[in-house]
Parts: C-alpha cells; sequence; structure tokens
C-alpha cells in the first residue's frame, strides 16, 4: 500500500529537495542558475521559497531574487505573496517596477496591497496612474473590511441580453480576462443594472445563433456591497456557485466575488470562530508567529481579566461555606472533580451548539428539544459518572458513604445544569446578536464552576447537617 | 444605511414568507398551487423547504410533493437533500422513479447516495444497470471514506493533444457535461495517462487552430486515489484551482475532485477540530438535532470518564496537603481562581497553536520561537493578574500580605508554566502523528488543574511555614 499514497507527500519532499538546493546556490552566490530553479516551480511555490529564503538569509536577497525573475512570473509571484511581505517588497524596489506590478495584478490584489500600504506610497502610486483608473481604486478602497465590495473584483465580462452566441464569445475572446472570473458572464442592460447570468459552460454548449437574452439564468443569486463576508460564504456553501454578483444599492453591478477568495473568508471566519471559542479576542489576522507580544498579550489579557472577575465571586462562595468546609475538610479534594466535570460537560454542549449554529443545522428555535435532548443525555452521563466516583470515594479513598452521596447527587445536578446551560447559552447569545462562540471554553468554565460549587455546598450542608 | 443591507436579509424573508405560503397551501390541500410556488425557488431552497415540510406534517407529505415535480427539477432536487432524507426518498418512491434518478444524478451525488442505502437496495439498484456501468459504479464504491477516490467524479472532458483548439471545443459542445466539471478539461496519452491540463478558458480565448498539445500546462497538481481529503483540501486553498485530477497507481487518470466538494471537506474537518477541542469524540458526521441521546453519549461520556480520572490525581494532591489546607483554610478560596486562571491561559495558547498549525503558519519546528514568545507574554500577563489581586486580597479580603504573595508569586508561575505546555502539547501531539486539536479545552484544563494545585501548595508551605 505504501507506495501509493505517493503523491502528496512526494510533492512536498521534492518542494523540500528544491528549496534546498536553492538555498546552496544562494550561499555559492550563484544567482541566475537559483532563478532557474525557481522558475520550475508554481509561482504559490516560488512565493513561498521566496518567504523561506527571506526569513533565513535576510529579506535583501529575497527581493533580490524576486527582482531577477521574468516579469509576468514575478507579478504572480507578488500575487502569492503575505500582504506583510508585498508592502516589503513595495518599499525595496523601484518605481517602474512598482508600476509594472500594479499595472499587471488583478485588480481585487491591487486593492488588497493598497490597503496595507502607508498612505504616502498610495498617494505616490495613485499619482502615475489614469484619472478614470484612480477613481476607480479610490471607490474601492472606501468598501468596509468585511464586506462583499473589499472581496470583490470589477473585472467581469458583460454581455447584452440580444446579443447571440457567437457574439458572446467573440466579445469574451476580445476582452480575455484573467482565470476565474470569466467563466460566469453576467448580462446588463443600458443603465448597468443586472438582468441575468450566462455560464460560460452554457456559451460554449449551446447553438451559435440563438439569442443570450433567451437562453440566461434570471434566479441568479447576488449580494449588496455592504453585505457581511461571513455571509456571502455563507451563500457560496449553501449554492456552490463559482462566483456571486454584487450590486450596488440601485441595483447596478459592481463586482463579482469569486470562490478563490471565499476560501480565505471561510479560513479567516473559522479563525475567529475558534479564537473566541478558545478565549482569544483578536489576533488582528495575523499569524501566530508575526503578532508581536504585546500583540498577543491584548489579545489575551482582557479575557483572562475579565473571568478573574468571576472567580472573585467564586472565592466569595468558598468564603461563606468556609466554616462548614473545615469541619469536613475532605470535601475540598472533591472540589476540583464537580467544577471540572461541570466545565467539561458544558463545554461539549456549547461547542456542539455552536458549530450546529454556524453550519445551520440548529436555530434559537430549537431551544425546546435542545433542552430535552440534554437533558437526557447528562441524565445518563451524569449518573455513569457518579456511579464510578460512589465505588472510589467508599472503597478507595475510604471516606463514609454520606461524603459520596453528597459528591455522586451534586455530580449528576451539576452535569444537567452545566449541559443545559452550555446549550442555551450561545443561543442565547445569536438571539442578542453576538457571536454565540463568545459563550464556551473559558467562559463557560468561570459559568459552571460558581454553578458547581453552590450546588456542591448547599446539597453538602444539606446531608452533611454542617 | 439601513435600506443598503437588503439582499441576503431579504432573500431570507422572502425564502420564509414562501414556506409560509406553501405551508397554508398544504393544509389546504391545493397540492399543485403548492407545486407552482415552489418551482418559483431555486433547486437548493426547494430541497429545504421539502425538509421542513417533512419535519412538520411527516415524511408521507414531503414525498408526495417531492413526486408531482417536473422530473428533472426532482433529480437537482434530490441531489441537495441530505443524506439521510435521500434514502427516505429511495425507500418510498417506485423503482421508474428510482432509476430515472440514478441515471440523471452526477456520478459522484450517486455513489455518494449507494453508499449510505443498505445493501439489498444496492443490489436492487445496480441489477437495473448496465454491466459496464455497474462495473465502474462498484469500482467507486471501494474507494475508502476520506480519500480523494470517495470526492471524485469520473466525469471529466478528456483531450488529445494532437487536436486543435476547435476540435477540443466541438468535442465539448458534443459530450455536453455538467456544471462545474467542463472548466478544466484533461490531456491523456493514449495509455489514459494524464499528461497536461487545459482550461476552458483558454480554449475560448486561444486561436482556432493552435495543438493543444502545444499550449496545454504540464506542471499541474495531481493527487492519489487514497489521498486523503484532508491533504487535498489544503491543495485547494493553497493553489486555488477550480478542480484536481486523480491518479491511480499507474498515473492513470481515474477522476477530478471538484471545488464544490471541497467546501464540504471543509466544513466537515473544522467540525471535527472544533469538537475535539471541545472535548467531544466523534459525531459520525450527524447533525446535532439527527444525533440520537445514546450518540450523543457515547461522543462525551469517554472524554468525561478519562479527565474525571485526572481529577482522581488532582483530589490526591489536595489529600496530601490537607493537613496544610485546614490550618490555613482560606488558601482554599484562591484554588478556583488559579485553577481557573491556568486552564484559561494554557487554552489561550493551545487554540492559537492548534490554530496555526491548521493554517499551515506554525511547524512544529518552531518550538523554540514559540516557548521564547510564549514565555514573554506570559510574565507580563501573569505580573498584571498579579498585581490586582494583591489589591484585591489585601484590601478587599482583609487577608494576611503573607497570603497576597503567595497566591500571587502562584497566579505568574501558574500563567508562565500553563502557556508553554498549552503551546507545546499540541506541537508534540503533532509530531507524533495524534491530532493537535485534541490537546486543548478540557484536556488542558485537567493538566493545568494538576500543575496549578502543586504550585500553589508547594509555595504556601514554603512560604507560611504550614
Amino acid at each position: 500500500m505504501e507506495h501509493l499514497e505517493y503523491t502528496i507527500e512526494e510533492r512536498e519532499n521534492e518542494l523540500e529537495e528544491r528549496q534546498k538546493r536553492i538555498f546552496e546556490l544562494l550561499e555559492d552566490k550563484k544567482y541566475f542558475q537559483c532563478r532557474d530553479e525557481l522558475l520550475s516551480c508554481n509561482e504559490v511555490d516560488i512565493a513561498e521559497i521566496l518567504q523561506e529564503v527571506g526569513d533565513e538569509y535576510g529579506t535583501q536577497k529575497a527581493i533580490m531574487l524576486f527582482r531577477i525573475l521574468p516579469k509576468d512570473t514575478s507579478v504572480e509571484v507578488f500575487a502569492n505573496l503575505d500582504v506583510d511581505e508585498q508592502v516589503e517588497v513595495i518599499n525595496l524596489i523601484t518605481d517602474p517596477e512598482i508600476q509594472y506590478i500594479m499595472d499587471e495584478l488583478d485588480f481585487d490584489d491591487m486593492i488588497d496591497v493598497l490597503e496595507e500600504l502607508p498612505a504616502n506610497l498610495v498617494d505616490k502610486i495613485l499619482e502615475k496612474t489614469p484619472k478614470a483608473e484612480r477613481r476607480r481604486i479610490n471607490t474601492f478602497l472606501k468598501y468596509k473590511e468585511y464586506s462583499a465590495g473589499s472581496l470583490m473584483t470589477p473585472d467581469y465580462i458583460n454581455l447584452r441580453k440580444e446579443w447571440t452566441v457567437r457574439q458572446a464569445l467573440d466579445h469574451i475572446k476580445e476582452v480575455g480576462m484573467d482565470s476565474e472570473t470569466i467563466y460566469t458572464c453576467y448580462v446588463l442592460d443600458v443603465g448597468r443594472k443586472l438582468i441575468g447570468i450566462m455560464s460560460l459552460r452554457a456559451l460554449v454548449i449551446q447553438d451559435d445563433d440563438l439569442i443570450i437574452g433567451d437562453i440566461m439564468r434570471s434566479d441568479y443569486i447576488y449580494v449588496h456591497v455592504d453585505d457581511d463576508q461571513e455571509e456571502l460564504s455563507e451563500l457560496f456553501k449553501k449554492y456552490g456557485y463559482l462566483a456571486i454578483p454584487v450590486v450596488d444599492s440601485e441595483g447596478r453591478l459592481v463586482g463579482i466575488v469569486t470562490f478563490d477568495d471565499i476560501l480565505d473568508v471561510i479560513e479567516e471566519e473559522t479563525t475567529e470562530d475558534m479564537e473566541r471559542m478558545g478565549g482569544v479576542i483578536d489576533s488582528e489576522d495575523k499569524d501566530y508567529l508575526d503578532l508581536s507580544v504585546m500583540g498577543h498579550v491584548k489579545a489575551r489579557l482582557p479575557w483572562l481579566m475579565l473571568l478573574m472577575f468571576s472567580y472573585f465571586i467564586t472565592g466569595g462562595i468558598i468564603q461563606s461555606f468556609e466554616n462548614a468546609l473545615s469541619s469536613v475538610i475532605c470535601l475540598v479534594t472533591y472540589m476540583p472533580m464537580l467544577m471540572g466535570t461541570g466545565g467539561n460537560s458544558g463545554t461539549q454542549a456549547s461547542t456542539l451548539i455552536i458549530r450546529g449554529m454556524a453550519t445551520g443545522d440548529v436555530e434559537p428555535s430549537d431551544a425546546i428539544l435542545v433542552v430535552w435532548k440534554e437533558l437526557r443525555i447528562s441524565i445518563i452521563v451524569g449518573v455513569c459518572l457518579s456511579l464510578i466516583n460512589y465505588l472510589r470515594i467508599v472503597f478507595m479513598d475510604g471516606q463514609p458513604p454520606m461524603v459520596a452521596t453528597v459528591v455522586c447527587l451534586s455530580m449528576i445536578l451539576i452535569v444537567v445544569v452545566a449541559k443545559i446551560i452550555g446549550a442555551l447559552l450561545p443561543m442565547g447569545a445569536k438571539l442578542i446578536k453576538l457571536d454565540p462562540a463568545l459563550m464556551s471554553g473559558p467562559m463557560m468554565a468561570s459559568i459552571t464552576d460558581m454553578i458547581s460549587l453552590m450546588t456542591y455546598f448547599t446539597i453538602a450542608k444539606t446531608l452533611l447537617n454542617i
């Protein structure tokens, strides 16, 4: 079997070998051999290798290699660099080189770069741009972050409904257009209002003399420039389209968002969800290693601080039961277990609900169904855990059966309450338009800690008469 | 601003209205009006509405509506149902209807359905399938779950390298082909070995009399049938392709995987990661509400049980310090805070590292960089938290300064150790080929609880001489 699973691993090994060779050539100052070795790779891989060169030998060396690449390759490579590196490149190359890259980049990639550059550099670049183009760029720079407008490209193919398939194909051949933006064409009326879509597939398959207006699809999905990227990515997932058109408030087509940009959005949104579930506030869309120490502190300290305040309450609960505790000190032994199991039970429920809401399987309106389900689950789980605990406390720890009863009763109650709260809190958050992901992990642990201690101490006081 | 953000919300409202109207018509038994209302929706939406009808009025009603849809719409709708519902439909419709759907479904969708049907039903369907097709289906049914083979479709367009662009376009027009599978064409030699790829875009834009062999791309990315779907989705994210070809061990093209299937894979993999981080083992790819109570118990109890055993150790630690604790009972007050902050700190670090490894920004080889970063972060965070705590313990709780010192010193040490362990454990898991996502949330909390208590009690014993 082993030799069968070769392709992905082999690819990686080959890339690593190549990178090693390039490093060696670089150390021997054989720059043009280096370049030839690079050119045998895919542009995405070249970008990756250049980043490694930068990390290993400094940015200067990486930029030097970048500059001796053939011009069109260099644009492709540039488009595949991380934004930080793009800015570095722009800072270190000559104006004509910058101009060439800006002219050749896909429009949406160019906007992404401009958004990250310091204002004076943007002005310098825009100065040399023709007026009409400059106006277009300025419009795009103004779209809100995380909106459909900020993701779209204005490079789409527009057709007229009175054209024939042949005319449409000739038009496409003439305007050319890059990669993924060509596969869906947009039919506009005279006011640039979107009236239909035509896939390139349909154009290629249909007879040459059919009229576009007769064969176009008019039940297309579209979004508005201000719509949020997360909702946009839901539409892509739901309908499986290659591109979705973006219109302004008058229904005029202003751009399209293509699926490859959505893959990035999905990754960003997943990261945000996971971070929130892990008690991290906002890593500024930066990679772990790129974010500064103070950036990390800013992303983590506020949550820890907030949660610590919640523990002041937990501490207060313990203080008010201090006398009871000191008379039966063995109760302290089981505190971490009860708090921990409560937190874990709540986290399990909240994780499943948060994920269910993210994928659209669970809605806040399902609350009653969810509570009923969690109730049954938690009773079964709670009883199982309690039985084992009872045996352990009585026979291994040698505690009186009454103490074991207190712990086990508390355990069942804690699991039930934690699971129900764990399921309901994210739903409640969604109802009041908060991110449900905030209601998991650390947050859940703090809340269940309080509940667990209250439950435990109350049951202990009652049953043990302390 | 408000009226601007209309499209996505308006769409949803419209769908809901429509669903309500359909429900009303259904209650009035106006089935054919119902059908017309349905037909004004997109197939994806019809599938969704039918599922709602099933939930609300029972499967029988939903199937009845399904059966009065026009035949080609019904196939599209069928393809968009969840697998559970597809099986229900198959069980309730007649053999000719089944045959029609199976004939018209995209090959990969059909395989997905067959995989979920009981064996006797599959046999019944295959009986009526032509022999060659049957053999092809059987081959596909044998690919491992979660492999590239299980995701691919054999419906791709193959070209010959000696053809002209015109011949290629004529060929495409002749074979037709569905949706997304047409946009990349594959050039095969006589032995069906893949030798190059041609995008439909390039075919449409190039001159008619160019030869395919001269203009095809031969530096394409491909995978093997047994390659894992997670690695495959990484390739899609990295290179942004619409489709990736799948070859067998002899390099023969056997199918292609298209980007729309990858969106589902990404969602599955994200769910798996989040569940593992939340202490849930395996929800069998089922939605929260569809998974039975016992299924939920099976997914949650083992983790809770395992973690509970870890609390036996935590309990043991407390027991061995019981005398010290009973002499300074106020130490118990700060236990939950120290354990909680330790757990939260560890979870923050592990979440960031797990996500960083998932997106490829962090590698186990970065361990030293990571530890150095976490060390600086945790000292700053620990000191900030301690300062606030000191003031609170001395001035609000009125405890002796020495107790405050014990708590604060423990706090700093716990945060530092928890953050470093939180960062290193997922990396260690990856090195020994375990899923890093297991090393977060509940798991992290259990480990840091032990560390926190040991640290706290040791410092207390030393400084307070108890």
